[in-house]
Formats: C-alpha cells, sequence, structure tokens
C-alpha cells in the first residue's frame, strides 16, 4: 500500500524558485574577478540562472551534459550551477589547485562538453587546451569590456553569451535521482575519481545541514562561503544558503585576511566557513591590526583538523562560536558537526575545548559506524578506534563510470578511509587516516596523536610517525622529526618528553632526525613517500624480537 | 544520467534510530490517563516500538495493515506509531471528539484490523463494537494492574501484550513512497475522507519545518505538542521533535489551564503547540493565579484563526513569542508559519502584530498559489484575494480508496478550499473560506472579514455573513447578529459602526437580528445550515434591481 502524498521530485533549482519567491530581495553579494563589489538579489539570480539554462540549450546543451566550471566564488558562478541544474544538465566543478595534468585528466574523464572559467584561468586553459578533447566551447565568466583576447574553441564574454536570452524558461522536470553536480576527489594513488551528485542528495543534504544542531541557517543569516564551490561541493552552502534566506557575501579571489576582514565587516557577516590555513591568515591580520569581528556569530571550520588553539581564538578574544565540521567530498560533503548538545553544556572551559577539537555529531540522514579490520562494529566509549564508515542519501555508492570498483561494504557503507572514535554521545574523533594507523599486535597506534605530541616538544619543527616492519608485533612506530633551527634534541629528550603523556606500548620504537619530510602539493605530509624512504630501515627493536 | 549516491529510502523509524543514537538520554515525559507521570529517554522508547513490531507481526499484522489508534499524547501512543511504520504497517488515528457513528465509518473504511485505545474511550469502542467489521483485537494502552473488565474482541493490556517481546527486531525496509499513516478529514459535507501519508512525505516534512525559520527546533528545546496526535498528524511533532533531539513531554488527557502550566513550569518547556482555545485556558488560568511563564520562549498557534489579542497577551505580558501557523490534515499539516523576516523587523509593536496576525509564510518543499474561479493567478499584493492552492511532496494528491475523485488541478494543485492574500513578501492571510465568500459582480466579498468587524461593536454577541442571491450583484453579504442580553442595537447602529471601516460596496445590503446562529459539534458557525435557513430572503436592494 503506498501513501497517496504528490510527487513533487527534490529538484535542486526548486531551491532558486523557493529563495526568490519567499525571500526574492536578500542579496548575494560578490567581490568580483574583475574587482567590484557586485549585489543582486535572489530574483535577479533565478531570472539570470533561467538565462544560462537558455544560452546553453540554444548551444546544444541538454539532459546528462557535462559542463566543467573552473571559478572562484562569486555571485555569476552560483547562478550558472543553478541554470545547469534547472536544464538538467551537471556542474562539474573544476579544482585550479590541482597539477594541470590533472585538470586535463578530469575534463576528458568526465568529458565536459563546454567550461566556464574565470578570467583568471584563462592562461591555463589555453596552455591545456590541446589535450581537451570534449570541449567545444569556452564561456569567460566576464563582460566585453573585460574579455581577453584568446584562441580558447567558442570563447566569449559571459555576459554577452546571456545577453540574447529572455529568461522565460520553465525549469525541466524529471527523476530527482537525475546527476545535478560531478567532483572529483584526488586520493594519494591513482587517478582523480568522480563523485555524481543527484539532485535528491544535493537537495536532502541542503536540508539536514540547515537545522539548529547542524549549522543553523535562517533568514537571520548573512553567509559568507570562503570554502570554494570547487572543494567538495562548497560545503554545501550553494544550496542550503539560498533555502534558509540568508543573504550570501562570495568573497571572489581573494582570501587573504584583509579582504576576508573587509567582508566580514561591511557585510555583517554572521556565520562562515573555510579549512583552517585561510582562518590563520584572518587571525593573523586580526592580531596585526587589532581589528575585531563584531557581526560574525559562527564559523565553520573543516576540511583539516581545527587546532584547539585556533577554537580558542576565535571563542576567547573574538566572542565567535567555531563549528568544527568533518566531511568529504563523497559525503555531499558534511559528514558531522560539532555543536554543543545538552549533556555537555556544563563543560567547564577546558574540556569544552577538548569536546570542540572533535569532529562533532552526524546530522540525521547520517548514520556512522566504526569497525575493525574484519568489519566487527566497536563500541562508542570515545576510546575505542576503528574504521570510520558512513551511509545515507548524501553518501555515494560508486564512483563515475565505476572507477575504483566496489566501494561500498556488504550492508551498504561507505569506508571513509578515516580512523575514529565515537563517544557515548556520538562525538566523532578523527584519529587517523587508516593507511597511516600503525597495527601493533593486533592493537591500533595513531599516528596523528604521536605526531601532535611530538610537535609539541620546544624543539620540534615538524614530525611524522610511520608503521615499520617488525618481526614480532607485525608494525612498530618510527617517529621522523625536523628540529627547530638553532636546537639539537636528542632521542632521550623527547622520549623523556613523551613518556607518561601516552600509553607505554605506543612509544615510537625510535627516533630519526631529518632535514626535510616530504609534502603533497596541498602541504599534508606524504607519508606514501616518506614509507618508501624508510621502507629497509630496521628498527634496534627488531633484533631482540628474533 | 543518474546521480551515483546511495538508495537510502526515507522512512519514518530512521528518525527514531536517529533520536536513539544520537539523543539516546533525551527524555520523553508523559501524564498518563492512570495518572502518573512518566520518563522514558529515546533509547527506550526505539525498544519499546520494536516490541510493539513484533506483537504486532506476532499477531498476524504486516506490511500495509491499518491499525486504528485512538489515544491522548503520551509516549505509549508515540512509540506505537514508530512500532507500527517500522513494521511496514499504518497507524491511523481517530479523532475521539467526532460523533461515534463517524468513528465507526472511519474505522470500516480503513479496515483497521486493530485498534490500540487508551482507558478513556474502552467505553466508547463497547458501544461501537457490533459496528467495527474489520477490528480483530483491541490493544489497552495501560497495564494489568489498570486493565478493566471488557468483552472487546481479543482485549489485552499493552504491557502485557508486549512483555513477551524482546524487542530484538531489525525494521523493515521498503519503498519510501510506502504508506505510513492516515487521519480523515471531515468536511462539512459527505463521509469524512482518509489522508495517506507515505514514510517519505513524513521524513521530508519533519526535515522541512525543523529549520531556524519555521519551528527552529533542536537539542536546545524541550517540545510539548498539546496538539493531540489524533489532531491533522500531532503537527509533524512526533516526528521533527526526536530529529532534533528535542525533549518531548506528552501532556495526557489534561488540557485544562493548570494541568497545562504544571508541566509547562516543571519540565521548563521551551516550546509548545495548540489550538486557540487550549491557550485561552491557560491564559485565563496564569491571569487567575498571577503565575508566570518564565522557561517558555515559544508558542505555535493553528487550526483556527489566532486572535491578536491572544499574540498581544503571549508576548507582551509572558514575553513568549507567538508563532502562527496555518495547515491542514493534507498537507501533513504545516503550511505557514509567521516567522518575521528581516524585512520586517523594523515594524513597530501595533503592525508587528498585524502581521503575526497572518498565518505566515511557506517552509521549502511547499508551493502556494492564489488563483481566481478561472485559475487565472493572482498578484503577492497583500490585497488581492483568491483560491488558495498548494503543492508538494508532503501535499495529498488523492484520498483513500478514491473518495472525492481528483482533487488536484492541471498543474498538480491542491486546492484548500481557502481564500487568503499573499503579500509581497510571502505572508499568507486567510480571508475566508472559498465556499463563504460572497461573490458580488465577478467581485469578492470575505464573510470573515465582515463578522469579525461586527463583533466589535459593544452590543453583537455574535456575526455571521452570507452571500443571499441578487438579481444584479449575483450575491451580496446579508449580516446575521445575535445581541448581547440586555441590549438592543438597530440596523441604522450596526450601520453606523462598520460605515467607512471597510470598502462602501462590501456593506451588507441587509442585517437581521436573530436568537441563535447554528454551530457544528466543534464550535464553528455552521454556514451551510445559516444558507439553508435564509434560502428564500429577499433582500430590500433585489426590487430597485428588477
Amino acid at each position: 500500500m503506498l501513501g497517496l502524498m504528490q510527487d513533487w521530485p527534490l529538484l535542486c533549482h526548486k531551491i532558486i524558485d523557493y529563495a526568490a519567491e519567499q525571500y526574492g530581495a536578500r542579496e548575494i553579494v560578490s567581490r568580483t574577478v574583475e574587482g567590484p563589489i557586485t549585489r543582486i538579489s535572489y530574483i535577479d539570480a533565478r531570472l539570470r540562472a533561467r538565462k544560462v539554462a537558455q544560452a546553453l540549450e540554444r548551444d546544444g546543451i541538454g539532459l546528462g551534459d557535462r559542463i566543467g566550471t573552473l571559478a572562484w566564488n562569486t555571485a555569476r558562478h552560483l547562478e550558472t550551477w543553478y541554470g545547469i541544474t534547472g536544464l538538467g544538465a551537471v556542474y562539474h566543478t573544476l579544482n585550479p589547485r590541482l597539477f594541470p595534468e590533472q585538470i586535463a585528466y578530469i575534463v576528458n574523464h568526465a568529458e565536459d562538453r563546454m567550461i566556464l572559467t574565470d578570467l583568471t584561468f584563462v592562461p591555463l586553459l589555453e596552455k591545456l587546451q590541446d589535450h581537451l578533447k570534449t570541449v567545444e566551447r569556452v564561456v569567460i565568466l566576464t563582460d566585453a569590456a573585460n574579455m581577453p583576447e584568446t584562441n580558447l574553441p567558442g570563447a566569449i564574454a559571459y555576459e554577452d553569451w546571456i545577453a540574447d536570452c529572455d529568461g522565460d524558461f520553465d525549469w525541466r522536470s524529471f527523476d530527482e535521482n537525475t546527476a545535478c553536480g560531478m567532483c572529483y576527489t584526488s586520493g594519494t594513488t591513482g587517478n582523480p575519481k568522480g563523485v555524481v551528485y543527484s539532485h535528491r542528495s544535493n537537495v536532502l543534504h541542503a536540508m539536514a545541514v540547515s537545522v539548529p544542531n547542524v549549522l543553523d541557517l535562517g533568514t537571520k543569516d548573512t553567509v559568507m562561503p570562503v570554502v570554494p564551490m570547487f572543494h567538495a561541493n562548497s560545503w554545501s552552502l550553494a544550496f542550503s544558503a539560498p533555502m534558509a534566506g540568508s543573504n550570501l557575501v562570495m568573497p571572489g579571489p581573494k582570501m587573504d585576511g584583509a579582504s576576508i576582514y573587509e567582508l566580514l565587516d561591511t557585510e555583517r557577516v554572521t556565520f562562515t566557513a573555510a579549512v583552517p590555513t585561510v582562518w590563520l591568515m584572518l587571525l593573523q591580520y586580526l592580531e596585526e591590526t587589532g581589528k575585531e569581528l563584531p557581526y560574525l556569530e559562527r564559523v565553520a571550520i573543516g576540511g583539516s583538523a581545527c587546532p584547539r588553539s585556533m577554537i580558542e581564538k576565535f571563542q576567547n578574544n573574538y566572542g565567535v562560536h567555531v563549528m568544527h565540521a568533518w566531511g568529504m567530498t563523497e559525503m555531499s560533503p558534511i559528514g558531522s558537526c560539532c555543536a554543543v548538545k545538552p549533556e555537555y553544556e556544563g563543560l567547564d572551559p577546558e574540556a569544552r575545548l577538548d569536546l570542540q577539537t572533535t569532529q562533532g555529531f552526524a546530522p540525521f540522514s547520517v548514520e556512522m559506524k566504526i569497525a575493525d579490520d574484519d568489519d566487527k562494529e566497536l563500541p562508542w566509549d570515545g576510546k575505542t578506534f576503528g574504521r570510520l564508515k558512513v551511509r545515507g542519501p548524501a553518501v555515494a555508492r560508486s564512483y563515475f563510470k565505476g572507477e575504483g570498483g566496489e566501494i561500498l561494504d556488504d550492508e551498504g557503507f561507505f569506508d571513509t578511509g578515516d580512523v575514529a572514535t565515537i563517544d557515548p554521545l556520538g562525538y566523532m574523533n578523527i584519529t587517523d587516516r587508516a593507511k597511516d594507523v600503525i597495527k601493533s599486535g593486533g592493537e591500533w597506534i595513531s599516528s596523528i596523536d604521536l605526531e601532535n605530541l611530538a610537535v609539541g616538544h620546544p624543539d620540534v619543527a615538524e614530525a611524522a610517525v610511520i608503521g615499520i616492519r617488525h618481526p614480532k608485533w607485525d608494525e612498530r612506530p618510527l617517529l621522523v622529526i625536523v628540529r627547530k633551527p638553532g636546537t639539537n634534541p636528542t632521542k632521550e629528550d623527547i622520549v623523556a618528553f613523551m613518556d607518561g603523556k601516552i600509553a607505554k606500548w605506543w612509544m615510537p620504537d625510535d627516533i630519526v632526525f631529518v632535514e626535510e619530510i616530504p609534502h603533497t602539493a596541498t602541504g599534508k605530509i606524504q607519508k606514501m613517500s616518506l614509507r618508501d624512504q624508510f621502507k629497509d630501515y630496521r628498527l634496534p627493536t627488531s633484533d631482540a624480537a628474533e
């Protein structure tokens, strides 16, 4: 027996329709790539999105066609997403921070028929164009006055491209499981793999994260997504903010402390979101200038672990509540967010900060579990750590064109590749990447915990921990340290510093000092290359065991 | 091209799972029918819901079977909903305030195989049992100690019924469009008609109304649904409050001022919802006792129009923010809620109160339009009024067994039967029922506006306005008045009072004084019977026109 309710598919363009109808006068403020700050209403944004749909259709684009976007956070970029999805085509965000050959691979793999790009990236595309096999046209997100000379295929200024369109366009309707967006995720091995969002997943995800226990978005808010739209589906803010009737402030290409501060201040931003490095720049700017953040209420921090000191500074020095969040491109992307549940409201300030260094708890529609290597579910005791697995309507079930094969377990859970603890109240804490955890005698040791402890020593500039094969324990930790210039700590100094702060059996079996630790393009420690470097290393404890 | 996201159906029992996992220690506090106040956690509630599913299955109940519930708001009633839906069966709320023959009709029409009832309604069911053709068993929501002698079929005390079940039950999985709940709506004509909710509609509706712009529900809240679960799907609170991790306070059978106040106070309720009559009793109790409402933050008022004076009292005397809401059984039920948008934040107190007497604006996933009799869409100018039509995933597309025929227009909109204005910011204001509006020369006159104006005269006890056939204008208004005891206003007095307060052409063509105006069982004016009474009435203006 079926329910007798209406068939009203969850489609992304219903979000911009709702925003235009109910919050029509609210604004999208943008710092443009050309320089000036522009303001348009949600009514304007919907009109322009409809023009985009008409222009795409005129160019022969239709249901299921992929449209690459290589662009900063601006109103233009936002309206193109709605125009693309309203026609049934698929926005495909390209991350300009990837290596050029990766961008070419991704465009070809997705078979993007068109690319919409900011001025910034025209030179990059010109260099790549001979390698792009499917791109018929490049639309440059600018007007005629700012249009550069270029030989990119079918190059046209965006404002000219949509100039003849009148916006009299009926959004297409189709099954809510239709593809609407793509974002490639680059692992440390193999080629990037494409995550394909559906209309349904984007709409449900936006609904799930807007509630008071998660991002708490409403008309009360002016939201600035500093996190780029090309980074993990813009943390859903391109959908959740218009749905909530929040004003949007788009920072364009400038993410330095002064530029970010200017918009936070003049636009009275109440909620913003970005990775820790952006906030480091802002906090440094505030300290240098003595400026304050009188309007900002909440900041969501994710992408990589947020340092305790950053939470402390935002809250204690500037009165801004920090929401530590975690997610993945494969999760649309928000998997958890650290609001404080009533049971924890009474914590003393230090314990509260400890809580806020966790990645928080799952919103409705995200199921979590932790499991051991045999996929046995582990308890939520805040101590036991295991592979973090997730399930939900906005979690990937496979990658584009089946790359990477089957990615769900027998119960339909996706393995995040992270290792985490979950406490009895559901607070999840990432302790390591699964491939970096050290498996010693069947028990797991977190490389990240050891690294964080080691860098607490005043003479340590950087630390990395990797597992080294061991005849008795399978693996034991090796601690690799870069000394601070002008210091000369010994193994014994470091051991003495760490002793008593960790379980005895977690103590690294050896410590080596190096000049440099290898990093990835995005600044993370390249453990794979480090493991390769130490693949023949023999721990002193190995002899005794044999 | 389809998205590649997981197939995770929106099922109601995922809500109680989420509540148990993430908000497990939060409580459902109940005033029981037996008297004592009980407390259980969401973990307990899930366990008991699983036992209910096991007991139902043991009794041969399965997918699609309807289970009547005739019960007050208690934890037991709540857990049975989740147990029923988790098995794939359908909860069917029975409204004890209906006439007994209507209840029998509804049970037979829905083919309820079982009824779960509170002690209160055992005598009622005993009287009806010979007329109930499909009911195999009646479970009485009590324990052995309180179990009455009864000859109801298969009668058993609820606690005995689930006593042998261990709660080790895996929720069933099925398509999210599967039926999960039923509620009959009784129009003024014909038999009651069954609205059939799906799992999808209930889950989406709960997500849509939890956001800050609508009910704003979170772990910060303790929610007391005074609105009965048998009234319009409990305004979604049986789903949205557990989803939001709010504590629930269930008032059981007692809705008098003192009982409601006791729970508001001892349980520190922050949010509550009911029809105006309940709040009249509470406000009267507060005035008599001089008590205050220090914990209550927000009260949602709907079901019938909330008087301006009630909003004023709650806000000015008790510091409680009023959220005027509107909905229908056919809408799951919330269609709009009156939060104050930023554009209206600057209103002076009187204008703000005016705004709050409107029914507010639609949440995401509810589309609204107003249309004239030719279905031409009318402008959102706050003045033009037309038939209010709605569309959305939690709006009915037909009634059970096709009763009432086709109920959607060509564009898929459901006609609410209300007449309303919508202002440029989306605030909807119900001005009349479509069947009561007076159609004068192609223009519409609101009977409710005229009635509200007439009762403002100090000598008028009650007023009703109906349309009377007119040779020139098709219809013209007749004002029917019941004088206050001991007063003797004349036609001229009333006309003089109304003059200048309405458009000239709205002035009733005649006024008659009567001893009594007929009412429905729920206290509303019975316009149909009034129209019947005056069907041969000839307006004085008719002669002049002929």
